[in-house]
């Protein structure tokens, strides 16, 4: 257990990021920060402060689930249900059964789970429950695949039951890989929406730890090849990563080479691109979701990773805003220096 | 018509407004610009820049209603309908049978509306459309009143029925107004979610606006008259302008004196204060809603118009969140140095 950090140090102020257009006038703007890292930790590009403290919060999952693998505890698990453990999913029937079925094999039932119940995002499940009066459950909560990893592994480190505990065993992993990918300390920790603790780095630590997952020849055989099978299942399922019309899933689609991203609530959203071994966060200081989907596409466009022509691209560079008539009037797009298309890193 | 505006010269930097806050660790932050004005366009208090462009969206409604009282077209109006014509509604039963028969009385129906249809935020009417298998109508759409007040002074002006454009007599009385309240031409225009022309001006100028209503005795006497009549409908009926659990509504619910509040999309926050002859606009640089309340919550406090401790307040300045068990893990708070409660303007 740390204490809680002291003050945050001041640093560079955040960059724009993104900007909102009503006709030809900026209405909103998106301020952050973003960064490029290779997997020594060094930095090949910065907007704002690297030592920005941010919660990666499930940006982060693909961590969390190294120890899953690296005990042992995961050896048996399908590549769906590695993408699972790594996905903030829409509560569709696809994760809610392949969920239920983990459970089930582990011998344990949604009453096991810790993250609580959650509305689904997907419409056709929602709607499905509406028509039979049946109730959103702790299976459709967008963690529901990273709990079923955590139950996995405390079977294997027989742990109590309270999983989603600080320091419970299970914790007490994902911590530790979190730190030692990140290559510091955790600085102070809150509780995320499905109660497992969430913990606090600097922008720089987490695009050392998104570098390490794509490049992770340094870490040690258990850990490579965990890193490996993750980002693997992660771009080989895009689907069970988020779902239908979500940016995770969109974007790893447009994606050739094995690019995986993972987007965490109040605007974080981390890249893995194994073939240059680079790792990519962003922070949008304001969490407004619309902006770091925005700025991590301008990202992968910049990098060479994701063409901007592709319509998950377009959808992200310049997403119209309509009126109640279904006219065109604004957009978002990514802020004039951040986003430089004809510029590679 | 004014030509675009050219490209925004360089201000303030936008100043912390806001913080939310996970555990004991800041992970977002809103910024944006806040002023307090007098009528006479003096600046007793600015956060931010001054000369900020902002789009005061549908937080400049009373400005765009000021010609239906001033030309004699809403001679017969009631403080309720007058209400209305200010309003950003939920779409309530409350709402949308009161601007139907506001229409009716005219002759009109809901076909003459520009605005469009719109999902009504009330639960309520929701579920009744859902229950009886009707679509939401343009009466639902949360500026139905103000078109019924559109409609109103195009009876009375003769104008045609494509009251939304640019160049129609009722947007050309409704520019007017509102430059003559901010004291300046238009800086550039686009078009809002209702179809209605959204117009630019400096947060300045939009305080100024607000100090005029708050003290229109230096404006002659028909807008004084149609200013006074305009607030006071406000704060007379505050569930009109809004509806239930909605911050404008709480917040007029809360204040004595006569204080009208009307918020904007996009994060803006206008607060008109008669007692006081002040007036006051917010705009969250990231079009936030969250921190423009607590921003505006934060103001009208430090002005000695909203207890601190009353439970509209306190919604808006510590609004916790909840993990999916319903354990409180973080809160909304105002900036530090933004809010310091023992201190008045």
């Amino acid at each position: 257990m740390t204490e809680p950090a002291g003050p945050e140090p001041a640093g560079a102020e955040p960059a724009l990021l993104a900007e909102v257009l009503r006709g030809d006038c900026v209405e909103s703007r998106h301020r952050g920060h973003a960064i490029v890292c290779d997997a020594r930790g060094d930095i090949v590009a910065v907007w704002g402060d690297p030592d920005a403290r941010i919660f990666p919060r499930s940006s982060c999952k693909m961590l969390q689930a190294l120890p899953l693998l690296e005990s042992g505890a995961g050896a048996g698990l399908s590549t769906e249900q590695l993408a699972l453990a790594c996905a903030s999913h829409s509560g569709a029937g696809m994760h809610v059964t392949r969920v239920a079925g983990w459970l089930d094999a582990l011998g344990l039932a949604e009453r096991d789970l810790r993250c609580g119940s959650q509305v689904p995002d997907d419409a056709a499940e929602r709607h499905r429950l509406r028509d039979t009066g049946e109730s959103p459950c702790q299976l459709h909560n967008n963690c529901s695949g990273k709990h079923a990893g955590f139950l996995t592994l405390n079977r294997h480190l027989k742990g109590g039951p309270e999983y989603v505990e600080i320091d419970h065993p299970v914790q007490v992993a994902a911590r530790g890989a979190f730190e030692e990918m990140c290559g510091a300390p955790i600085l102070g920790w809150g509780v995320d929406g499905c109660s497992a603790p969430a913990f606090v780095t600097t922008l720089r630590g987490f695009g050392t730890a998104m570098a390490r997952m794509a490049d992770p020849c340094g870490l040690g055989p258990a850990r490579q090849d965990a890193a490996q099978r993750l980002v693997a299942a992660m771009a080989e399922h895009p689907l069970l990563v988020a779902g239908e019309g979500r940016a995770c899933s969109e974007l790893m689609a447009a994606m050739p080479g094995g690019v995986a991203v993972k987007t965490g609530a109040e605007a974080v959203f981390a890249a893995i691109l194994p073939g240059r071994g680079l790792g990519v966060a962003v922070k949008v200081e304001d969490g407004s979701t619309r902006g770091s989907e925005c700025a991590i596409a301008a990202l992968l466009v910049r990098l060479g990773a994701l063409d901007a022509d592709h319509p998950a691209a377009l959808r992200r560079l310049g997403a119209p805003s309509l009126s109640r008539r279904g006219a065109t009037i604004g957009a978002i797009r990514p802020a004039e220096g951040f986003y430089e298309a004809g510029r590679r890193l």
